[in-house]
């Protein structure tokens, strides 16, 4: 489905100058991760687990959708930044303010995961509605699959705004692209918009309207 | 693995004459996961996930696994009709009547599923007990999904029968194609098989033996 | 990303020798999903769902990831034997010594899947670290996602050594083949490495240390 060409553009990151940004990401989720289960006392091989499976599991998702190489099997540092992520929670990760520290990295990480998403599937040339779908995923299942195997209810299922915040970066990110503005410009812009929306829900307690009918169970 | 020309034939459904039928089961399945999202009163972007997750898993799972490119994600139309359908349970779905009829849709859907996860493989030429796994993983997959994201216990131990029946869908399907019955000849037969059965598990409380011995936890 | 030679080679297993050991693996990882579903008393398509879901599971991720032909999905034998192991669990799965007897054919699988995931990735090319973390996800997700589903703890979050143990034997593979050491050499020192730490933890409770903060929730 993807020219050779395509896919050799892709062994770099769609946006060169957030390089750094890339790393930075992957080792807040990871850290998320690690945290989880710090919190219930395992030992190091799982802090790691859970880490690299909460820093890369999203991105993995949307290459294996878009049929691209997988990010991390191509470059093994990614695994390296969970790895080292695992050890600085295991060393340093005992204190309360860390924990609360990290709420707000992992806003930033999900506002810069839903552009990234986006941006990869529209490098590719996807709809504009996968782009954003492929963003939202990014951000937000590796948060769901560390839940989901530590036993801990979904993300999905707190009355918080996060997928949103993720899907509205991605949005902005889309909508900017086809009206013409570079990788970075809107990149720039989208993703202060999906942080703003969920630093409102971490500070204010924003949050959506939930189902409004009785509750029927049967 | 797979040639170019045959890609391309998949880029049309397996069968043509069943491309509402397609759609319509991704909007049965996805307005199943909406109204899980919804008995727990969740908001409407926790709805359209629901909806998406259970709509398109399951065929999700058997494209990435036959190595063809994921349906969906080439062309939008697919999350447009889960978002739809999300938003059909959001203005509608409050009815207790439409639940139930949900649970007869469904049964169409996991028949209808069935068969066209096992046409797909058999026609990239797969063996039949391949075809079978298929049917029945691109129907039930997306519910096992749906799910366990839910926190809900899966179908897969609820003591009706439901994979079975997308099981034996597939099983005629591919039998009969075996026999050398048309695509769509063999559908009109596989497809009410696997109704029925489920259908006698809804109406009649059909189930299958379960295992015999004592229990045996240590 | 694969040249067609290398697809050609790979549709072979890795260590032709171990051709018989590759089946009784899945038989083994295959049983402990049938028994898994007999202990709560399921019927025999829910045995026969978690025996392939465990036998074939962290294959299936591996060959996914590392963007392989998904291996039984071109070879129907591997489910055929995943079903013979559900009808064995079936009529023979209920005296308490085979639950035993299990636990100790599971660490040897844990150990020679360990070493299969990190030869095909390694013979694939792959970074010595990304042959690891092949390793440890071809010997441990299919389990991951049998306990997932069945709704049980996850073998992540026991305090005991298995995600270490299908480890080890990865990384003793990886090294040994980097000092030049041939495919079944570095398998036959490998794989009992792993198995020896797995059997410890049984007999003897080896356990790694556990994260020593004070329990911190918020």
């Amino acid at each position: 489905m993807i020219d050779p060409p395509t896919l050799e553009a892709l062994s770099e990151p769609i946006l060169p100058t957030l390089y750094v940004v890339d790393y930075a990401g992957v080792a807040v989720f990871a850290a998320t991760g690690a945290l989880a289960a710090a919190r219930e006392k395992h030992d190091l091989v799982t802090l790691a687990f859970f880490a690299a499976i909460t820093g890369v599991g999203g991105g993995t998702l949307r290459d294996l959708l878009i049929d691209a190489p997988v990010f991390w099997v191509h470059d093994w540092k990614y695994i390296g930044v969970c790895l080292a992520a695992a050890l600085g929670v295991w060393f340093l990760g005992r204190q309360d303010w860390r924990f609360r520290a990290l709420l707000w990295l992992d806003a930033i990480g999900l506002a810069a995961y839903g552009v990234m998403g986006a941006a990869k599937a529209e490098a590719l040339g996807f709809a504009p509605l996968i782009c954003i779908v492929m963003g939202a995923l990014t951000a937000c299942f590796g948060g769901v699959v560390r839940d989901l195997l530590a036993g801990q209810p979904s993300i999905l299922l707190r009355r918080e705004i996060t997928v949103s915040a993720a899907i509205l970066a991605a949005v902005v990110y889309t909508a900017l692209k086809g009206l013409g503005l570079s990788n970075v410009e809107a990149a720039l812009i989208a993703a202060p918009c999906g942080f703003i929306l969920r630093a409102g829900s971490l500070r204010w307690g924003w949050r959506l309207p939930s189902f409004p009918g009785a509750p029927s169970r049967n």
